[in-house]
């Protein structure tokens, strides 16, 4: 892999996940300098406090001007505009630094900004925590996890390298992929799921008889994402609605088909449905319980 | 509460659930005897090594020629079949022990009864483990639990009672309500979710983008049920169908009132659902996770 060859990476907002990435990058054998600009300026103090980052500043080009990387880390309905408005100032500066964002949506984040930048470089790395802020920047939250890139037609391969090459120093496995399957694949394996989540918990809810003061373990499990932030989760339905819609689609028509089977009691297709499912589920035990290797999971 | 009054407690299939409550009463202030009938010797012959229980006969008229209360232990489509035979063969003797049973499923045990029989008060303890066989009893598994009694109209009400006097020595709460209304109930806690479970983890399977490769902790506990025994589902879904069927058609009516508001993109009306789903699901956090008393839960 090509070395990272940025003298100073500037991150664009200082939060969790950014200020994870700085945190391994300085736990690397890399040596260069890490700044930040930020709304608020507690969090970029805080961060130079926790030596996340080596120095902040208010002034956006004062930033820019000096970085050969920029991170930039919003909410995915913010990234879009932030990107636009770098860009913009970028121009003026007369730079072109290599410049990748961290949003989990790609499609929206792309489609807003006003201009092509060839240096920019799409990302999203697959983690997270229940906490937000940079006080609990973690240099290992990266680490086995996976980075997704998806680069545009009219992305400077050299870029890619070197953002592959970034990410390389935290411990993450890269994959390349088009914006659309991003977009699709995190629908299917996150964003339906949470819908299906607050979809159950809805209903239970309107249910007179309070079905969860008699749950067990599988409702605990099956609730358990509908305790998530009700923004958040706003924010993602809508900037990723079509791929969503899709996902719920499918799943819609998956639920009407084991519905007939019920329907109909065929004791034998019942059976051989519920059983590849346990299959399926147990061929990816070690990868959806990495920390006890997939195994002693309770079964309710 | 009455005071239990049998002086022989007769267990006919001795496996996780009755074991359990042999060991309950065993622990319990009752001095009375604990014998057992089964179709599989291994597992009485296991039950008496392990003092669950006192004695047993693979003759089923001596041992019910002694009892004073019956508790029957079978899954739920054979229970009605072997409630059947016991009244039968008490007829025969000529005696009226109580007779109670644990399937999680009430009508169709009741349907499939040939005839009634006042002394039998139908019965279900919810609680449960991931193993099976009476190796794993524990007289600890019903403290605190909740065990639902559904007297039918001609059940003698000294019958009823007794059954709740016996499960109050085990710790558990008791509830008594309507046969429709315990198997709706359970259809909505626990039968209903496994199906959206099985639903989503075929929706999965059924990717080419093979989604679980990408899953972190929502998918990890949305299709962890999904990994039970093809076979007791089966049989759960087709002997609580109508009730199952119901409330599989309220969780998809629910689905397509939140597929139409992110189809709508109405962020206020998205937010104000999500945030109904949180506070719903934050009140139930104590009663979800009775060992961490709600607290400390990851939310991904």
């Amino acid at each position: 892999m090509t070395q990272f060859q940025a003298r100073t990476v500037a991150f664009i907002g200082l939060g969790l996940i950014s200020g994870s990435l700085a945190r391994a990058l300085r736990a690397s054998s890399w040596t260069g300098t890490l700044t930040a600009w930020g709304p608020r300026e507690p969090s970029l103090q805080r961060g130079l406090e926790l030596g996340v980052i080596d120095q902040y500043s208010l002034d956006l080009s004062e930033v820019l001007a000096a970085a050969d990387m920029v991170v930039v880390g919003a909410p995915p309905a913010a990234t879009g505009e932030i990107l636009g408005s770098l860009v913009d100032v970028l121009t003026g500066l007369n730079r072109s630094p290599i410049v990748t964002d961290l949003a989990s949506i790609k499609g929206h984040v792309i489609d807003s900004m006003a201009r092509s930048y060839p240096n920019f470089v799409p990302g999203h790395p697959i983690a997270g925590s229940e906490h937000s802020g940079v006080a609990f920047a973690d240099g290992a939250l990266f680490r086995g996890r996976e980075v997704i890139l998806t680069p545009l037609p009219d992305t400077a391969s050299d870029a890619t390298e070197q953002v592959k090459a970034m990410w390389d120093l935290t411990g993450a496995y890269i994959r390349e992929m088009g914006v659309e399957e991003h977009d699709a694949l995190l629908a299917a394996s996150s964003h339906m799921p949470h819908i299906v989540a607050y979809a159950l918990t809805r209903a239970l809810e309107r249910d007179d008889s309070d079905p969860m003061v008699h749950g067990g373990g599988a409702l605990r499990d099956m609730t358990r994402i509908a305790g998530s932030d009700p923004l958040m989760w706003t924010d993602i339905s809508i900037t990723n609605q079509a791929a969503l819609l899709k996902a719920v689609d499918s799943f819609q028509d998956e639920l009407a088909s084991l519905r007939d089977l019920i329907a109909s009691a065929d004791a034998e297709a019942l059976s051989d449905y519920f059983a590849i499912c346990r299959a399926h589920r147990r061929e990816h035990d070690d990868i959806l319980n990495p920390l006890t290797g997939g195994e002693s999971e309770e079964i309710s």
